[in-house]
Protein backbone atom coordinates (compact mmCIF):
# COMPACT_ATOMS: atom_id res chain seq x y z
CA UNK A 1 0.00 0.00 0.00
CA UNK A 2 1.69 3.04 -0.90
CA UNK A 3 -1.67 5.57 0.49
CA UNK A 4 -1.05 6.95 3.91
CA UNK A 5 -2.88 9.00 6.65
CA UNK A 6 -6.42 8.03 6.96
CA UNK A 7 -7.94 4.84 5.52
CA UNK A 8 -11.68 5.14 4.50
CA UNK A 9 -13.15 2.71 6.19
CA UNK A 10 -13.83 -0.44 4.76
CA UNK A 11 -17.14 -1.10 4.26
CA UNK A 12 -18.54 -4.18 6.16
CA UNK A 13 -20.56 -6.61 3.97
CA UNK A 14 -23.74 -6.89 6.22
CA UNK A 15 -23.64 -10.48 7.57
CA UNK A 16 -26.86 -12.00 5.54
CA UNK A 17 -25.01 -11.28 2.18
CA UNK A 18 -21.66 -12.56 3.48
CA UNK A 19 -23.15 -15.89 4.70
CA UNK A 20 -25.39 -15.81 0.91
CA UNK A 21 -21.73 -15.59 -0.89
CA UNK A 22 -20.24 -18.67 1.56
CA UNK A 23 -22.88 -20.25 0.17
CA UNK A 24 -22.91 -19.92 -3.18
CA UNK A 25 -19.02 -20.58 -3.21
CA UNK A 26 -19.25 -23.63 -1.82
CA UNK A 27 -21.88 -24.78 -4.33
CA UNK A 28 -19.87 -23.65 -6.99
CA UNK A 29 -16.92 -25.45 -5.96
CA UNK A 30 -19.10 -28.65 -5.26
CA UNK A 31 -20.35 -28.28 -8.85
CA UNK A 32 -16.13 -27.84 -9.59
CA UNK A 33 -15.09 -30.58 -7.75
CA UNK A 34 -17.88 -33.37 -8.82
CA UNK A 35 -16.84 -32.30 -12.98
CA UNK A 36 -13.35 -32.31 -12.37
CA UNK A 37 -12.40 -34.69 -9.82
CA UNK A 38 -15.71 -37.52 -9.24
CA UNK A 39 -17.79 -38.09 -6.73
CA UNK A 40 -14.96 -38.98 -3.99
CA UNK A 41 -13.78 -34.91 -4.31
CA UNK A 42 -17.18 -34.03 -3.25
CA UNK A 43 -17.19 -33.84 0.70
CA UNK A 44 -17.79 -31.02 2.85
CA UNK A 45 -14.55 -30.64 4.12
CA UNK A 46 -12.90 -31.46 0.83
CA UNK A 47 -15.38 -28.97 -0.56
CA UNK A 48 -14.62 -26.69 2.18
CA UNK A 49 -11.01 -26.75 1.78
CA UNK A 50 -11.69 -25.93 -2.18
CA UNK A 51 -13.33 -23.18 -1.77
CA UNK A 52 -11.40 -21.63 1.05
CA UNK A 53 -13.85 -21.57 3.59
CA UNK A 54 -13.25 -23.34 7.56
CA UNK A 55 -14.82 -26.89 8.16
CA UNK A 56 -16.83 -24.93 10.89
CA UNK A 57 -18.23 -22.50 7.97
CA UNK A 58 -18.88 -25.06 5.37
CA UNK A 59 -20.95 -27.48 8.20
CA UNK A 60 -23.33 -24.78 9.57
CA UNK A 61 -24.53 -23.95 5.93
CA UNK A 62 -24.29 -27.79 4.64
CA UNK A 63 -24.30 -29.91 7.88
CA UNK A 64 -24.04 -32.91 5.95
CA UNK A 65 -22.97 -34.51 2.66
CA UNK A 66 -26.12 -35.51 1.26
CA UNK A 67 -27.41 -31.37 2.27
CA UNK A 68 -24.59 -30.11 0.19
CA UNK A 69 -25.45 -32.81 -2.71
CA UNK A 70 -29.01 -31.45 -2.90
CA UNK A 71 -28.30 -28.01 -3.09
CA UNK A 72 -25.60 -28.30 -6.04
CA UNK A 73 -28.30 -30.68 -7.83
CA UNK A 74 -30.40 -27.81 -7.35
CA UNK A 75 -28.54 -25.32 -8.76
CA UNK A 76 -27.28 -27.98 -11.69
CA UNK A 77 -31.12 -28.44 -12.52
CA UNK A 78 -31.57 -24.71 -12.49
CA UNK A 79 -28.79 -23.85 -14.92
CA UNK A 80 -29.91 -26.70 -17.18
CA UNK A 81 -33.36 -25.12 -17.25
CA UNK A 82 -31.87 -21.95 -17.83
CA UNK A 83 -29.71 -23.60 -20.70
CA UNK A 84 -33.03 -24.78 -22.20
CA UNK A 85 -35.18 -22.19 -22.10
CA UNK A 86 -32.77 -19.45 -23.14
CA UNK A 87 -33.68 -20.87 -26.73
CA UNK A 88 -37.55 -20.01 -26.27
CA UNK A 89 -36.39 -16.25 -25.78
CA UNK A 90 -35.01 -15.77 -29.62
CA UNK A 91 -36.94 -18.61 -31.65
CA UNK A 92 -36.14 -18.33 -35.85
CA UNK A 93 -39.26 -17.84 -37.63
CA UNK A 94 -37.98 -20.34 -39.99
CA UNK A 95 -38.91 -23.89 -39.37
CA UNK A 96 -36.03 -25.34 -40.24
CA UNK A 97 -33.90 -22.98 -38.41
CA UNK A 98 -36.26 -22.96 -35.60
CA UNK A 99 -35.59 -27.23 -35.33
CA UNK A 100 -31.95 -26.97 -35.66
CA UNK A 101 -32.29 -24.16 -32.50
CA UNK A 102 -33.99 -26.74 -30.47
CA UNK A 103 -31.67 -29.28 -30.96
CA UNK A 104 -28.72 -27.27 -30.12
CA UNK A 105 -30.09 -26.16 -27.07
CA UNK A 106 -31.08 -29.53 -26.24
CA UNK A 107 -27.56 -30.64 -26.83
CA UNK A 108 -25.92 -27.94 -24.80
CA UNK A 109 -27.88 -29.13 -21.62
CA UNK A 110 -25.92 -32.49 -21.55
CA UNK A 111 -22.68 -30.79 -22.90
CA UNK A 112 -21.81 -28.45 -20.15
CA UNK A 113 -19.72 -28.69 -16.60
CA UNK A 114 -23.56 -28.79 -14.92
CA UNK A 115 -24.32 -32.54 -16.24
CA UNK A 116 -20.91 -33.60 -16.28
CA UNK A 117 -21.37 -33.17 -11.98
CA UNK A 118 -25.10 -34.30 -12.40
CA UNK A 119 -23.27 -37.54 -14.41
CA UNK A 120 -20.87 -38.22 -10.79
CA UNK A 121 -23.78 -38.35 -8.16
CA UNK A 122 -25.67 -40.22 -11.22
CA UNK A 123 -23.19 -43.00 -10.98
CA UNK A 124 -22.77 -42.73 -7.08
CA UNK A 125 -26.62 -42.77 -7.17
CA UNK A 126 -26.31 -46.51 -8.74
CA UNK A 127 -25.31 -48.16 -5.77
CA UNK A 128 -26.95 -45.68 -2.93
CA UNK A 129 -30.89 -46.43 -2.99
CA UNK A 130 -31.08 -43.44 -0.51
CA UNK A 131 -29.28 -40.77 -2.71
CA UNK A 132 -31.59 -42.08 -5.72
CA UNK A 133 -34.18 -41.38 -3.70
CA UNK A 134 -33.38 -37.27 -3.25
CA UNK A 135 -32.43 -37.10 -7.41
CA UNK A 136 -35.20 -38.99 -8.88
CA UNK A 137 -37.70 -35.87 -7.87
CA UNK A 138 -35.21 -33.16 -8.85
CA UNK A 139 -34.70 -34.80 -12.08
CA UNK A 140 -38.24 -36.04 -12.36
CA UNK A 141 -39.04 -31.74 -12.75
CA UNK A 142 -35.81 -30.91 -14.39
CA UNK A 143 -36.87 -33.99 -17.36
CA UNK A 144 -40.75 -32.03 -16.98
CA UNK A 145 -39.34 -28.73 -18.19
CA UNK A 146 -36.77 -29.88 -20.50
CA UNK A 147 -38.98 -31.91 -22.42
CA UNK A 148 -42.03 -28.22 -22.42
CA UNK A 149 -39.69 -26.38 -23.30
CA UNK A 150 -38.35 -28.76 -26.69
CA UNK A 151 -41.78 -29.36 -27.73
CA UNK A 152 -42.44 -25.85 -27.27
CA UNK A 153 -39.56 -24.49 -29.55
CA UNK A 154 -39.96 -27.13 -32.43
CA UNK A 155 -43.84 -27.05 -32.43
CA UNK A 156 -44.40 -22.95 -31.10
CA UNK A 157 -48.24 -22.79 -32.56
CA UNK A 158 -49.14 -26.63 -31.41
CA UNK A 159 -49.59 -27.89 -34.81
CA UNK A 160 -47.70 -31.37 -35.16
CA UNK A 161 -49.29 -34.41 -33.05
CA UNK A 162 -45.74 -36.26 -32.59
CA UNK A 163 -43.97 -33.27 -31.56
CA UNK A 164 -44.15 -34.53 -27.74
CA UNK A 165 -42.79 -37.86 -28.50
CA UNK A 166 -40.06 -35.99 -30.59
CA UNK A 167 -39.06 -34.05 -28.10
CA UNK A 168 -38.59 -36.61 -26.19
CA UNK A 169 -36.39 -38.61 -28.63
CA UNK A 170 -34.34 -35.30 -29.28
CA UNK A 171 -33.55 -35.32 -25.15
CA UNK A 172 -32.26 -38.69 -24.55
CA UNK A 173 -30.41 -38.54 -28.12
CA UNK A 174 -28.55 -35.22 -26.18
CA UNK A 175 -28.19 -37.50 -23.16
CA UNK A 176 -26.49 -40.28 -24.91
CA UNK A 177 -24.44 -37.60 -26.96
CA UNK A 178 -23.46 -35.60 -23.87
CA UNK A 179 -22.46 -38.93 -22.06
CA UNK A 180 -19.52 -39.53 -24.87
CA UNK A 181 -18.33 -36.25 -24.45
CA UNK A 182 -17.56 -36.82 -21.05
CA UNK A 183 -14.05 -39.55 -22.14
CA UNK A 184 -13.02 -37.49 -25.18
CA UNK A 185 -13.83 -34.04 -27.30
CA UNK A 186 -16.95 -35.42 -29.63
CA UNK A 187 -17.80 -32.18 -30.98
CA UNK A 188 -16.93 -33.31 -34.64
CA UNK A 189 -19.03 -36.34 -34.81
CA UNK A 190 -21.41 -34.47 -32.22
CA UNK A 191 -22.38 -32.24 -35.36
CA UNK A 192 -22.73 -34.95 -38.07
CA UNK A 193 -25.19 -36.88 -35.69
CA UNK A 194 -27.28 -33.09 -34.69
CA UNK A 195 -27.16 -32.65 -38.21
CA UNK A 196 -29.26 -35.93 -39.23
CA UNK A 197 -31.06 -35.92 -36.45
CA UNK A 198 -32.32 -32.09 -37.55
CA UNK A 199 -33.03 -32.92 -40.84
CA UNK A 200 -34.86 -35.71 -39.67
CA UNK A 201 -37.10 -34.01 -37.53
CA UNK A 202 -37.73 -31.32 -39.84
CA UNK A 203 -38.60 -33.74 -42.55
CA UNK A 204 -41.31 -35.50 -40.42
CA UNK A 205 -42.95 -31.95 -39.47
CA UNK A 206 -42.74 -30.93 -42.78
CA UNK A 207 -44.83 -34.22 -43.96
CA UNK A 208 -47.12 -33.68 -41.32
CA UNK A 209 -47.67 -30.03 -41.68
CA UNK A 210 -48.81 -30.91 -45.66
CA UNK B 1 -20.65 -87.88 5.09
CA UNK B 2 -22.61 -90.99 5.34
CA UNK B 3 -20.34 -93.25 2.47
CA UNK B 4 -17.78 -95.40 4.04
CA UNK B 5 -15.34 -97.35 2.77
CA UNK B 6 -12.97 -96.59 0.02
CA UNK B 7 -13.75 -93.20 -1.66
CA UNK B 8 -13.69 -92.89 -5.45
CA UNK B 9 -11.12 -90.35 -6.40
CA UNK B 10 -11.85 -87.41 -6.67
CA UNK B 11 -11.06 -86.06 -10.03
CA UNK B 12 -8.41 -83.34 -9.84
CA UNK B 13 -9.18 -80.13 -11.94
CA UNK B 14 -6.04 -79.23 -13.88
CA UNK B 15 -4.22 -76.56 -12.59
CA UNK B 16 -4.70 -74.61 -16.15
CA UNK B 17 -8.66 -75.15 -16.03
CA UNK B 18 -8.81 -74.43 -12.29
CA UNK B 19 -6.37 -71.06 -12.32
CA UNK B 20 -9.14 -69.92 -15.73
CA UNK B 21 -11.83 -70.31 -13.75
CA UNK B 22 -11.01 -68.37 -11.00
CA UNK B 23 -9.57 -65.62 -13.85
CA UNK B 24 -12.92 -65.89 -14.69
CA UNK B 25 -14.87 -65.45 -11.71
CA UNK B 26 -12.77 -62.88 -10.54
CA UNK B 27 -13.53 -60.96 -13.88
CA UNK B 28 -17.26 -61.65 -13.04
CA UNK B 29 -17.17 -60.38 -9.25
CA UNK B 30 -15.63 -57.26 -10.65
CA UNK B 31 -18.65 -56.74 -13.56
CA UNK B 32 -21.10 -57.36 -10.31
CA UNK B 33 -19.19 -54.92 -7.87
CA UNK B 34 -19.41 -52.09 -10.28
CA UNK B 35 -22.65 -52.32 -11.85
CA UNK B 36 -24.50 -53.07 -8.10
CA UNK B 37 -22.16 -51.46 -5.72
CA UNK B 38 -19.95 -48.56 -7.50
CA UNK B 39 -15.98 -48.15 -8.58
CA UNK B 40 -15.09 -47.76 -4.67
CA UNK B 41 -16.13 -51.44 -4.34
CA UNK B 42 -13.73 -52.56 -7.37
CA UNK B 43 -10.31 -53.05 -5.81
CA UNK B 44 -8.82 -56.07 -6.16
CA UNK B 45 -8.95 -56.69 -2.56
CA UNK B 46 -12.66 -56.39 -2.16
CA UNK B 47 -13.22 -58.51 -5.62
CA UNK B 48 -11.29 -61.34 -4.34
CA UNK B 49 -13.55 -61.06 -0.58
CA UNK B 50 -16.49 -60.92 -3.00
CA UNK B 51 -15.24 -63.71 -5.31
CA UNK B 52 -14.33 -66.34 -2.40
CA UNK B 53 -10.80 -66.05 -3.95
CA UNK B 54 -7.57 -65.61 -1.88
CA UNK B 55 -6.09 -62.42 -1.81
CA UNK B 56 -2.84 -63.80 -2.90
CA UNK B 57 -4.28 -65.82 -6.21
CA UNK B 58 -6.52 -62.73 -7.32
CA UNK B 59 -3.01 -60.42 -7.26
CA UNK B 60 -1.34 -63.26 -8.92
CA UNK B 61 -4.01 -62.96 -11.84
CA UNK B 62 -4.35 -58.66 -11.79
CA UNK B 63 -1.52 -57.66 -10.19
CA UNK B 64 -3.01 -54.03 -10.26
CA UNK B 65 -6.49 -52.62 -10.19
CA UNK B 66 -5.63 -51.38 -13.51
CA UNK B 67 -5.20 -54.89 -14.84
CA UNK B 68 -8.27 -55.93 -13.10
CA UNK B 69 -10.52 -53.05 -14.93
CA UNK B 70 -8.75 -53.93 -17.80
CA UNK B 71 -10.00 -57.39 -18.08
CA UNK B 72 -13.05 -56.59 -17.29
CA UNK B 73 -13.97 -53.98 -19.87
CA UNK B 74 -12.58 -56.17 -22.12
CA UNK B 75 -15.23 -59.14 -21.28
CA UNK B 76 -18.24 -55.85 -21.34
CA UNK B 77 -17.62 -54.87 -24.68
CA UNK B 78 -17.04 -58.14 -25.93
CA UNK B 79 -20.42 -58.91 -24.18
CA UNK B 80 -21.86 -55.82 -25.54
CA UNK B 81 -20.33 -56.50 -29.04
CA UNK B 82 -21.92 -60.25 -29.04
CA UNK B 83 -25.59 -58.25 -28.13
CA UNK B 84 -24.92 -56.38 -30.90
CA UNK B 85 -23.99 -59.11 -33.07
CA UNK B 86 -27.47 -61.25 -32.17
CA UNK B 87 -29.32 -59.52 -33.98
CA UNK B 88 -27.59 -60.17 -37.57
CA UNK B 89 -27.74 -63.94 -36.63
CA UNK B 90 -31.92 -63.65 -37.40
CA UNK B 91 -32.59 -60.50 -39.34
CA UNK B 92 -36.71 -60.73 -40.43
CA UNK B 93 -36.91 -59.71 -44.09
CA UNK B 94 -39.67 -57.54 -43.50
CA UNK B 95 -37.73 -53.78 -43.45
CA UNK B 96 -40.11 -52.24 -40.56
CA UNK B 97 -39.36 -55.59 -38.63
CA UNK B 98 -35.70 -55.32 -39.64
CA UNK B 99 -35.18 -51.77 -38.48
CA UNK B 100 -37.40 -52.74 -35.27
CA UNK B 101 -34.49 -55.52 -34.59
CA UNK B 102 -31.90 -53.31 -34.65
CA UNK B 103 -33.24 -50.47 -32.74
CA UNK B 104 -34.13 -53.16 -30.30
CA UNK B 105 -30.66 -54.50 -30.35
CA UNK B 106 -29.00 -51.22 -29.92
CA UNK B 107 -31.05 -50.28 -26.84
CA UNK B 108 -30.38 -53.63 -25.49
CA UNK B 109 -26.61 -53.10 -25.27
CA UNK B 110 -26.87 -50.15 -23.02
CA UNK B 111 -29.77 -51.16 -20.76
CA UNK B 112 -27.92 -54.50 -19.56
CA UNK B 113 -25.41 -55.21 -16.50
CA UNK B 114 -22.15 -54.35 -19.01
CA UNK B 115 -23.19 -51.34 -19.46
CA UNK B 116 -24.06 -50.04 -16.26
CA UNK B 117 -20.52 -51.64 -15.02
CA UNK B 118 -18.77 -49.72 -17.88
CA UNK B 119 -20.90 -46.59 -16.53
CA UNK B 120 -18.89 -46.31 -13.42
CA UNK B 121 -15.66 -46.73 -15.20
CA UNK B 122 -16.47 -44.00 -17.17
CA UNK B 123 -17.33 -41.84 -14.20
CA UNK B 124 -14.34 -42.84 -12.52
CA UNK B 125 -12.40 -41.87 -15.69
CA UNK B 126 -13.77 -38.79 -16.36
CA UNK B 127 -11.25 -37.37 -13.34
CA UNK B 128 -8.41 -39.75 -14.25
CA UNK B 129 -6.25 -39.50 -17.29
CA UNK B 130 -4.75 -42.49 -17.09
CA UNK B 131 -7.92 -44.60 -16.32
CA UNK B 132 -9.30 -42.51 -19.91
CA UNK B 133 -6.21 -43.76 -21.30
CA UNK B 134 -6.81 -47.49 -20.51
CA UNK B 135 -10.44 -47.15 -21.98
CA UNK B 136 -10.18 -44.92 -24.86
CA UNK B 137 -8.70 -47.60 -27.41
CA UNK B 138 -10.96 -50.50 -26.23
CA UNK B 139 -14.53 -47.84 -26.40
CA UNK B 140 -13.26 -47.12 -30.02
CA UNK B 141 -12.88 -50.50 -30.88
CA UNK B 142 -16.52 -51.11 -29.32
CA UNK B 143 -18.28 -48.08 -30.87
CA UNK B 144 -16.74 -49.52 -34.52
CA UNK B 145 -17.92 -53.06 -34.03
CA UNK B 146 -21.28 -51.57 -32.80
CA UNK B 147 -22.06 -49.05 -36.07
CA UNK B 148 -20.61 -51.72 -38.51
CA UNK B 149 -23.02 -54.23 -37.32
CA UNK B 150 -25.81 -51.42 -36.92
CA UNK B 151 -25.63 -50.64 -40.40
CA UNK B 152 -25.90 -54.09 -42.02
CA UNK B 153 -28.92 -54.70 -39.55
CA UNK B 154 -30.60 -51.44 -40.97
CA UNK B 155 -29.12 -51.74 -44.42
CA UNK B 156 -27.89 -55.37 -45.28
CA UNK B 157 -28.10 -54.33 -49.07
CA UNK B 158 -26.12 -51.33 -48.46
CA UNK B 159 -29.16 -49.65 -50.20
CA UNK B 160 -29.50 -46.09 -48.43
CA UNK B 161 -26.68 -43.76 -48.47
CA UNK B 162 -27.63 -42.25 -45.17
CA UNK B 163 -27.74 -45.74 -42.59
CA UNK B 164 -24.36 -44.83 -41.65
CA UNK B 165 -25.58 -41.62 -39.99
CA UNK B 166 -28.87 -43.22 -38.72
CA UNK B 167 -26.67 -46.09 -37.48
CA UNK B 168 -25.10 -43.39 -35.41
CA UNK B 169 -27.96 -41.30 -34.49
CA UNK B 170 -29.22 -45.20 -33.05
CA UNK B 171 -26.55 -46.02 -31.07
CA UNK B 172 -26.09 -42.10 -29.15
CA UNK B 173 -29.79 -42.68 -28.40
CA UNK B 174 -29.33 -46.01 -27.27
CA UNK B 175 -26.61 -44.79 -24.85
CA UNK B 176 -28.81 -42.13 -23.81
CA UNK B 177 -31.90 -44.33 -22.67
CA UNK B 178 -29.31 -46.83 -20.95
CA UNK B 179 -28.29 -43.83 -18.92
CA UNK B 180 -31.44 -43.00 -17.91
CA UNK B 181 -31.96 -46.41 -16.68
CA UNK B 182 -29.61 -46.30 -14.29
CA UNK B 183 -31.38 -44.71 -11.57
CA UNK B 184 -35.10 -46.26 -12.29
CA UNK B 185 -36.92 -48.79 -14.36
CA UNK B 186 -37.57 -46.49 -17.34
CA UNK B 187 -39.13 -49.11 -19.66
CA UNK B 188 -42.14 -48.06 -20.52
CA UNK B 189 -41.18 -44.21 -21.45
CA UNK B 190 -37.97 -46.00 -23.28
CA UNK B 191 -40.44 -48.11 -25.13
CA UNK B 192 -42.92 -44.90 -26.72
CA UNK B 193 -39.16 -43.68 -27.71
CA UNK B 194 -38.20 -46.55 -29.02
CA UNK B 195 -40.66 -47.04 -31.14
CA UNK B 196 -40.96 -43.44 -32.35
CA UNK B 197 -37.23 -43.78 -33.66
CA UNK B 198 -38.19 -47.12 -35.57
CA UNK B 199 -41.34 -45.42 -37.14
CA UNK B 200 -38.41 -42.54 -38.33
CA UNK B 201 -36.08 -44.56 -39.89
CA UNK B 202 -38.21 -46.57 -41.48
CA UNK B 203 -39.86 -43.75 -42.97
CA UNK B 204 -36.33 -42.38 -43.90
CA UNK B 205 -35.41 -45.55 -45.84
CA UNK B 206 -38.74 -45.93 -47.39
CA UNK B 207 -38.73 -42.58 -48.81
CA UNK B 208 -34.94 -43.02 -50.33
CA UNK B 209 -35.47 -46.43 -51.59
CA UNK B 210 -38.70 -45.27 -53.64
Amino acid sequence: MTTSGARAPVPREPRQERSRLTRERLVQSTMDALAHDGWAAATVAAVAERAGVSRGAAQHHFPTREALITAVLEQVFEEMTSTASGVLASLPDDEEDRVAAAVDRAVAIYTGTEFKAALQVWAAAASDPALRQLILPMEAKFARAAHQMTVAAIDPDNRYPDSHRIAQVTLDLARGLGLADTLSDDSRRRAQVVATWTEMVTAVIQVRSR
